[in-house]
């Protein structure tokens, strides 16, 4: 067996390592195009703030380590330009010496990887505009910044985006972001960002919303970055993390088919139409776990265990690849925001029904010192109750919670199902009800018809605009309270019927949910037409912040 | 509807509630013996050392709160006697009056905990000999130990029992604990213990395993405490936290049936055999979710998700309790220990078949600062690969994983859906590959019999003792190695055949199993009898510490 893998960093090293373990006699020549192999890509960001200091930190190995450890060969800088499928042979060509030569092989393994997405706009490669995909890219990045940058702008508020922004802050660079999008973090729903953009703008960083660059100037003082809007943004420093591009030329060229987004399509065992050519990675085309639809999902993850599918298959194991799921975290300072399945706005493009609910819990007991806030988002079936799709933000203790819903729309577990969950509690890890059992009881409640749900945005819409019932303390109320609503705390609500309008359509609301949900049955059964706003005033303050970041 | 319930706690505080929300016009009526209803049973050792630093915040809920709140008729220090079944009502006595008086029922749920266990042995109820249950234990113990405590002994090496000691000592008491298993934390495998016992020796506990106590005695300076080895510990403060006994007499009295441990019986609905009475919490025999057995586990969460179900049913609603898991955690200073599902031992007792294997990952990317160690122990069907239980130990993420693992068995999960799953990563937070894949490929790889593993213990009981083979390098072999154990690193492995002794099987190991891996893949392919070292060097250190407590 010949095996050649083009690509040597996620998918390709683990497939390459894979290999060996299956198959001491295979040839397997691995093909990096660039100087390093397999380095921890989602480090980059945290190398040029300094949290990681050393660069050697960002090598996960190296071609000397592959060679001695899995007997590969290993060729680095070696770009692969052509696949004869028909002779089954590449041609390679050496970037150093720009010596060009053929290599044939048995099977092939794709693995290029994705390629960040430079606008097509004036100025867009002066000296100081970069973007982020490797160690070259990152150790250009560092130098700038070291060399004294006052004033960054990062063009685009994905995930490494905004990492690269509090790493900027952490360095004392005045940055500003520019989303073409109403919100930042665009895979994720609009409200559960809100938290997010609040620290953003705390930690002094600008964000410009729903704007674009179209072009960059070499200024007097360094580069000015010109919006659409006509803003201009003096600057060192243009990151453009406007997203990638499967590097899928090479597969096209060779007559191998791509998605629409330019991904190589694979089968679930992730071969491509060509049985001796896989292709595993940020360059594939993958089945989303949650629809079922085609998707391009650029997670490390998953391009590991994609490599080992791959080379299992090579070698006659049959293995499948289940699809992605989009489990994705990120950390903006003390802030963290994760995901798992599908978000509305997914469900909504797709036209499936879905119902949602919102819990505000702490991470830990709240009696225990150094509980932390989170909002936990559940997306489920309205009828069966399964797990569609998962967000959290908040501090320490997202990350478990999306991890333990992940698992469960892995599963095909249902909300019933959440709300039977035996989770790890002492007071310093979980509460005696977890945050997810509380989603489980309130989605579940919701099924069932205990307590009607009224979700904020469908306020208004309706012709017979409700009641809004605050059933909070006095306090809470004059603290702050949505437009327009009566306050009768729920503990007065048994004595004080007399006092709820009758005629219009009630919706009960607290501060979280928990109350109102009391309210609610309480009132349903003294037979008035009654709901709860779903997540309470917390979710209300998350659909309408009180801040404009465009300000 | 009149529905009775006795005891106030996490269960019948649940029940209680639940009931309310689903009926407005049932009357409920909640019995507690003790002052206090729904306090954090769980923080009251975290109380006495200080870091719950007000008593207040042990206070879930008051009597008046669940009055106004739920509109509960809620009698506390009232004691509930006797059940007449025939007559359908209880005999209640008022313990702050004496008076006694009846309360018919339409439906009872019992709720009344479980009692620490007091061994009948000489001087068990000394001044200064405490059982740790309720606010009033933590109240007298508090107390003792701001007057001034320099010694104290705990009894029993289980969670609470731990908690104290690490709060004991954070409190500057020299504290010894004397447990009766060779073993601390008794529901775990022994070898798993080995962190939590060097944390607990290096904060200068010392600690007793194989021990017990035969007596107290007032001495002149305190108390002592006369162990069955003859050995007296001089000491002012002794808890005993030997084990807890379901309060089952009522139930017991009224006919109903109890279980070998004492465990009132229920069936899948938490009703008892009379079908007018439910039963809940520490007081009810539940199912072990994993083997179907009964079980007596005394745990929060499943107490209050009980109470909710209980009173589901009361009101016409069919739920029904799966059972319990045994999901449980503890922390000791900077570690953390926690359990899922069944343990090795319990495997054993019943005679079940399983493989386990062992991973020694860090929680998140070491490439990125602050990385903790971490062992997490998987156990698993040898032929499904069907998860049925695991346990961690280590730093921060260990949470974490256990949930993950938690949510897996519940849902019927196998190895090679660990393998797949799709959990969060970024740098802070986990791992490409999070320590949950890496046990499901080792498990995958095992029952694939890609790898043949032979643990520990097994080494020695065949009469063919292996060689062992140390496939590190030098440096980490002259560090340490196991006993006759030869030294050829990984990467030399495939030029030194010659040097690999023939005729007898041969168990690689390495530092955590990985590179033991490659070893086993590669003699395996070259024709040797060979098999990997299960959790490698550092699973040995486990089972073979380098201590001895008793010394």
């Amino acid at each position: 067996m010949k095996l050649l893998i083009v690509g040597g960093v996620a998918g390709g090293a683990s497939a390459a390592a894979r290999a060996r373990r299956l198959s001491e006699d295979a040839d397997i020549i691995l093909f990096e195009r660039g100087p390093d192999v397999s380095f921890a890509n989602c480090g980059l960001p945290y190398y040029i703030g300094g949290a990681i200091a050393e660069r050697e930190k960002l090598i996960v190995t190296t071609p000397e380590r592959l060679r001695s450890r899995f007997k590969l060969d290993v060729r680095t800088r070696s770009s692969v330009e052509a696949i004869d499928r028909t002779a089954k042979k590449i041609r390679v060509r050496d970037l150093a010496s720009g010596r060009e030569y053929e290599e044939s092989y048995d099977k092939l393994i794709l693995a290029p990887g994705a390629a960040p997405l430079r606008p097509l706009i004036p100025g867009n490669d002066l000296p100081g505009v970069y973007t982020l995909r490797n160690l070259e890219d990152v150790d250009r990045i560092k130098k700038r910044v070291d060399q004294g940058v006052k004033q960054a702008v990062m063009v685009g508020a994905g995930f490494i985006g905004l990492e690269l922004v509090e790493n900027f802050v952490k360095r004392g660079i005045a940055t500003t972001v520019v989303e073409l999008q109403d919100q930042i973090l665009p895979p994720f729903d609009k409200e559960m960002t809100t938290p997010i953009l609040e620290t953003l703008i705390a930690k002094g960083v600008t964000v410009l919303l729903g704007q674009s660059a179209d072009g960059f100037e070499q200024g007097s003082g360094g580069l000015v970055v010109r919006l659409k809007s006509g803003q201009r943004l003096p600057t060192q420093l243009v990151i453009l993390g406007v997203g990638v591009r499967p590097e899928s030329k090479l597969a096209v060229d060779a007559g191998l088919e791509v998605g629409p987004r330019g991904g190589i399509r694979v089968n679930e065992f992730l071969q491509t139409r060509d049985p001796d050519i896989y292709a595993v990675g940020d360059a594939i085309e993958v089945k989303d776990f949650v629809s079922g639809d085609p998707a391009q999902v650029p997670l490390a993850g998953p391009a590991n265990r994609q490599g080992r599918i791959a080379a299992d298959n090579v070698f006659g194991r049959s293995s499948r690849y289940r699809g992605t799921q989009g489990t994705a975290i990120v950390g903006v300072f003390d802030r963290t925001a994760a995901m798992t399945g599908a978000s509305e706005k997914a469900l909504r493009r797709a036209n499936r029904p879905w119902r949602k609910v919102y819990v505000h819990p702490t991470h830990h007991a709240g009696y225990y010192p150094g509980a932390e806030a989170m909002t936990l988002k559940l997306l489920f079936d309205p009828t069966t109750g399964k797990v569609l799709g998962a967000q959290a933000v908040g501090g320490a203790g997202v990350d478990k919670r999306i991890d333990v819903l992940a698992v469960a729309i892995q599963a095909g577990l249902t909300v019933f199902d959440l709300e039977e969950m035996e989770l790890a509690y002492a007071p310093q890890y979980g509460s005696a009800k977890d945050p997810v059992n509380m989603a489980g009881f309130v989605a579940g409640g919701l099924i069932r018809g205990d307590h009607p749900q009224t979700d904020w945005e469908a306020i208004g819409l309706t012709a017979d605009k409700p009641i809004l019932l605050d059933v909070r303390t006095p306090l809470e109320y004059a603290n702050g309270h949505i437009p327009d609503a009566l306050n009768i705390p729920v503990d007065e609500l048994r004595n004080r019927f007399a006092d709820v309008p009758k005629g219009r359509p009630i919706v009960a609301y607290c501060q979280v949910g928990q109350r109102g949900y009391l309210a609610t049955r309480i009132l349903m059964q003294a037979g008035f037409p009654v709901s709860n706003l779903g997540g309470g005033y917390k979710t209300y303050l998350l659909h309408t912040p009180n801040f404009n970041p465009k300000d």
